[in-house]
C-alpha cells in the first residue's frame, strides 16, 4: 500500500502483536525501508516511566480516568519523541498498540466492569492531545482462551491486564471488531490464528499486497 | 467564611504557602475542625508517583502538553482519593496548590516561552477531567526575588522549577494576579511580605473573618 507509513498492530493479548511486527520489520527491512519498531505504552523514554507506573502494581491503583490521562501523557510523549521523528526522516513506524488499545481496554473493558461508558472520555482526550492516527491498523483477531494461553506461558511482572481474565478478553475481543466496522478505512482485521509464519503471511499480503 | 471546606494555597515559589498552610490548620483544629493538609502535584499515593516524574530531572524531559496531561492525572487522583473522601466525611481540606498553579505555571509560564498558550489546554482538559474548583483560593503574593531566595535557602532535590529563573517567576506573578482578577468570587491576594506570623494574621482574617 502506497503511503502507509505508521502501521499500528492490535489485539488481545497474546494474539501475537510483538510477534507479527518483528516479522513485519524483517520483510520491510529486506526491502530496503527504513523501519522503527516502537510500543505503547511506552516507546520513548518519558513514555516507558509512565508505562511502569501503569503496568505494575494492583490493578485498582488508578481509577479509569486517571488511567486514561496517564495512557494520553505517554502517548503524547511517544508522538513527538519517537513517531513524529521518525515519520519526518521518512522512515516507517511500526508500533505495537496505540490508541485503539485506549480505546477499547478503558473504554470498553473496564467500563463494562463498572456500569459506565468510558469511550466518549478516551475521544475527547485524543482529540485534545493526539489528534492522528495510523495509516494502516492490524487487528489481531484470535480466540482469547488461545491468546490468554500463548501469553500466561510467557510469565513476567507486567500481568496487570491478563490476570482480568478470559471473560475480560472475550469484551475485548468484540471492541477490537467493533472498532474495525467503525474505521474501516484504516482497520484490516487479521486471522491470527494457525503459525505465527501463516499469520505473517497474511500480514505481508495486506500491507505489500 | 461558613461553607468554605476547600482552599488552596498559590503563588510562586518560595512565597509562604506551606508555611501559611500549617499555620491556619493549627489555628483551624484548635477550634475544633478537622483538617486535611495535602498538596500538588502529589496528595494520594498515585499522584506522589507522579509527582516524581514531573519534579525531578531534566526541565525539558516533558513538552508543555506532556506535562499538563500528567499534571491532570495526579489531580484527578488526588480528587479522588484524597479530596473527596475527605469533603464527604466532613473534613477542611487544606492543598497546597490545585489547578491554578497548572493554569498558571503551564499556561502562562512555559507557554511565554515558546510563544504558544496553553491555557486553553489547560483550561480544556480540566473541564474533561477535574471540573471543581477550590472554595477557596488565597495567592500569596510577594516580590519573587523574595520568594525565591527563601526557597533556595533551602535546597533539595525538587528544583527543576526554581531553576528556571527569577524572570520566569516575575511571569508567573503576574499570572497569578490575572488569575485572582479572572475568578474574584474565590480568589483572595494576600500580601506575602513580612513575618510569617504577620502574613498568617492576614489569612486568618480573610478564613476566619
Ligand atoms: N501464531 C502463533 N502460534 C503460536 N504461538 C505464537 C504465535 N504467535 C506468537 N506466539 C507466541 O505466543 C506468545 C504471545 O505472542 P506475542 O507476544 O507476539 O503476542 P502479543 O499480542 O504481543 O501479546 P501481548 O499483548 O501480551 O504483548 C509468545 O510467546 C509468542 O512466541
Ligand atoms: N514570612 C516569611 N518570612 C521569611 N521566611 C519565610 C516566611 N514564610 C516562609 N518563610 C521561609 O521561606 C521558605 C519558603 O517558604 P515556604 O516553604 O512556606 O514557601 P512555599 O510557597 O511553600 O515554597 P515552594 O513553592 O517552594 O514550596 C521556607 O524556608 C520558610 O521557612
Ligand atoms: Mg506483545
Ligand atoms: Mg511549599
Amino acid at each position: 500500500m502506497a503511503g502507509v507509513r505508521f502501521i499500528s498492530f492490535e489485539g488481545v493479548d497474546g494474539s501475537g502483536k510483538t510477534t507479527q511486527l518483528r516479522a513485519l520489520a524483517a520483510r520491510l527491512r529486506a526491502s530496503g525501508t527504513e523501519v522503527v519498531e516502537t510500543r505503547e505504552p511506552g516507546g520513548s523514554e518519558g513514555a516507558e516511566l509512565i508505562r511502569r507506573l501503569l503496568v505494575e502494581g494492583d490493578p485498582a491503583r488508578w481509577s479509569p480516568e486517571t488511567e486514561i490521562l496517564l495512557f494520553t501523557a505517554a502517548r503524547r510523549d511517544h508522538l513527538e519523541r519517537t513517531i513524529r521523528p521518525a515519520l519526518a526522516r521518512g522512515a516507517t513506524v511500526l508500533t505495537d498498540r496505540f490508541a485503539d488499545s485506549t480505546r477499547v481496554y478503558q473504554g470498553v473493558g473496564r467500563a463494562d466492569l463498572q456500569g459506565a461508558d468510558l469511550r466518549e472520555t478516551v475521544d475527547a482526550l485524543h482529540d485534545l492531545a493526539i489528534g492522528v492516527e495510523p495509516d494502516l491498523t492490524l487487528i489481531l483477531d484470535i480466540d482469547p482462551s488461545v491468546g490468554l494461553a500463548r501469553g500466561l506461558a510467557r510469565g513476567g511482572a507486567e500481568d496487570r491486564f491478563e490476570r482480568l481474565g478470559t471473560d475480560f478478553q472475550l469484551r475485548l475481543r468484540a471492541g477490537f471488531l467493533a472498532l474495525a466496522a467503525e474505521f474501516p478505512e484504516r482497520c484490516r482485521v487479521i486471522d491470527a490464528s494457525g503459525t505465527a509464519e501463516e499469520v505473517a503471511a497474511r500480514v505481508a499480503a495486506e500491507v505489500v499486497g
